[in-house]
């Protein structure tokens, strides 16, 4: 046993992984692509098969005093259901462990499988298996999905290349600014627990927050549009942390645009409204849920228009690095201070 | 949300799974098998994708006062394994997710990761994903497995008939003795902290504990001897505990023979110097990671004298439930106290 002592706050949760399965070599002919990207890929001989696995600790991931069980069960399924999305993959089955203390009763567990089977029943995934059991303290929800993709429609973190183009789905940044308006409900009724929440006008930012989708959708819309991205992730971390994965896979820079970055009025005005930036949210903010991918340019002519794709930018070389050039013309580096749980 | 408030230790840990999933009803084709088994079935094509999912809680699971944190990787890879191996299959891949505490170190994940690596190593597995996330304490582990089975080899907890036989592998009760023994030397250590453990004498039940192993080598065998069992299951929360299982799952009943129970004599002679009786160590201690299945009478001549598999009686119609012939020849009826952290 080594007696130094790193501490574990001193690395993050991506150079921890780093360093604990570096020396780890996959052998299987089968485990076709290991750690690395949003899911595993295994050999299923006609198709691959998408492995992924989500934890989510309550006072860590969600905080009962806000989060409705219902929300939690539905969020967990979906967190899930985005990594086997950003594979370019249909998710199929889920299994689902808890760890419960004493102080849940059965109704309310009943709760949380009621969100986790209304998120079975929205994206059509079965609940094939899992595991019960008891924690001192607290709530653990540990769910791995298993999805599939036809081997030649996979996409991974990789794949990107010089001048391909990049796109967001959806709109960024809503979750965070609704865990914001969240947590500032929670500290004023802490100090007046008379006070009623003011959270009617901020429903959809908080919506984002507490029962987030999965774009499924777009996977199908590719279909339609005969549309492969050259590599894909889904936004779970913020904007930027994801950029620098597909930057790291793809061994590419990256040039996005701050007036390109697709940001929801609401969250815009509550931003303002909480002296935060706009554009820092969309960069930074987590559990979005989106897709960001990569396409080639001879691809533009099949999004363009559609309102549910935005392009932000640019693929440039490796030396360029991650670029963020703002809305007064200057380019900045942008760094990861994606949402990291660790 | 009902008003109801049905506690968690008046359910038990099967009835609590009964309540969450019997309104869940699979839609997936490819979802052969799901709630009910040693793992989920998935039709994969050419064979069948098995997937089980175990989680171990920090205090619940194990004691890491006296649970080196390489045998606790080891174990919990090894528990994963038993239930593909229950199937008849052959685990491939497995995904580790982990919640932390800030106590933990790099250097001690890296210890926890030497045992999941000498695991996959010496069961040749992969390790293809997970997750890693912080925990407000302790240690939290959930892994997935995935194997697989040819389609005419997959084995349920339901194919057992009347008059087949009921075999178990190895030995019983030899790692709930090395936790009584392992807890007896912590309460000894907490009296005296000079006092040197003595657990020399005990290394067989203390490694069958703490580092126990899984029978991948009786698939192999099975497939040697051209045996397929009408039913199987992995024991793992005790031998009662699994019959009824068995029982529930084949709609049978069981008989069997308090004196064809396989107990080490280390076992033996450590359950008399604790004063508990072999037998019920060997009927309701768990974590032994044997396997228990049943073969047709035809099969008999296959088995015999194979000193890895123990004939341990005979199924018998539904109505007559689960029955032990004592050493005295009475008969009695058995229940689970099966080992249930709930």
């Amino acid at each position: 046993m080594s007696t130094s002592k790193t501490e574990l706050k001193d690395l993050g949760k991506f150079k921890l992984i780093d360093l604990l399965t570096e020396n780890f070599k996959t052998k299987k002919k089968s485990s076709t692509y290991g750690i690395g990207d949003d899911a595993a890929v295994i050999d299923a001989g006609i198709y691959y098969t998408l492995v992924t696995t989500d934890m989510f600790v309550e006072g860590v991931h969600f905080d009962l005093t806000y989060a409705p069980l219902k929300h939690v069960g539905y969020k967990s399924v979906v967190a899930n259901i985005a990594d086997i999305t950003a594979m370019n993959g249909t998710i199929e089955q889920i299994t689902v462990s808890i760890a419960i203390s004493n102080r849940f009763t059965l109704e309310a567990l009943q709760e949380l499988y009621q969100g986790i089977y209304t998120a079975c029943e929205r994206y059509e995934i079965d609940l094939v298996g899992g595991d019960t059991t008891s924690s001192p303290a607290g709530l653990v929800i540990s769910i791995t999905a298993i999805g599939k993709v036809a081997k030649e429609k996979l996409c991974l973190r990789s794949g990107a290349k010089p001048y391909d183009l990049v796109c967001v789905t959806g709109d960024l940044g809503a979750a965070y600014i609704g865990l914001q308006v969240l947590n500032r409900e929670k500290k004023l009724f802490e100090v007046d627990p008379n006070m009623q929440p003011q959270l009617v006008p901020y429903q959809y930012l908080i919506e984002r927050q507490l029962k987030p989708e999965a774009r499924a959708d777009i996977i199908q819309l590719f279909e339609k549009l005969k549309l492969l991205p050259t590599s894909m992730i889904d936004i779970s971390d913020g904007l930027a942390s994801e950029l620098l994965h597909l930057s790291k896979a793809s061994n590419v820079g990256f040039t996005i645009h701050e007036d390109k970055l697709p940001i929801d009025r609401l969250t815009y005005e509550t931003t303002e409204a909480l002296h935060l930036s706009p554009t820092l949210c969309a960069l930074h903010g987590g559990e979005d849920y989106e897709l960001l991918f990569t396409i080639s340019q001879a691809d533009l002519p099949k999004i363009e228009g559609n309102p549910n794709i935005h392009l932000i930018g640019y693929i440039t070389e490796p030396t360029q690095g991650l670029k963020l050039v703002t809305n007064s013309g200057e380019s900045v580096n942008v760094t990861a201070q994606g949402w990291e749980p660790l």
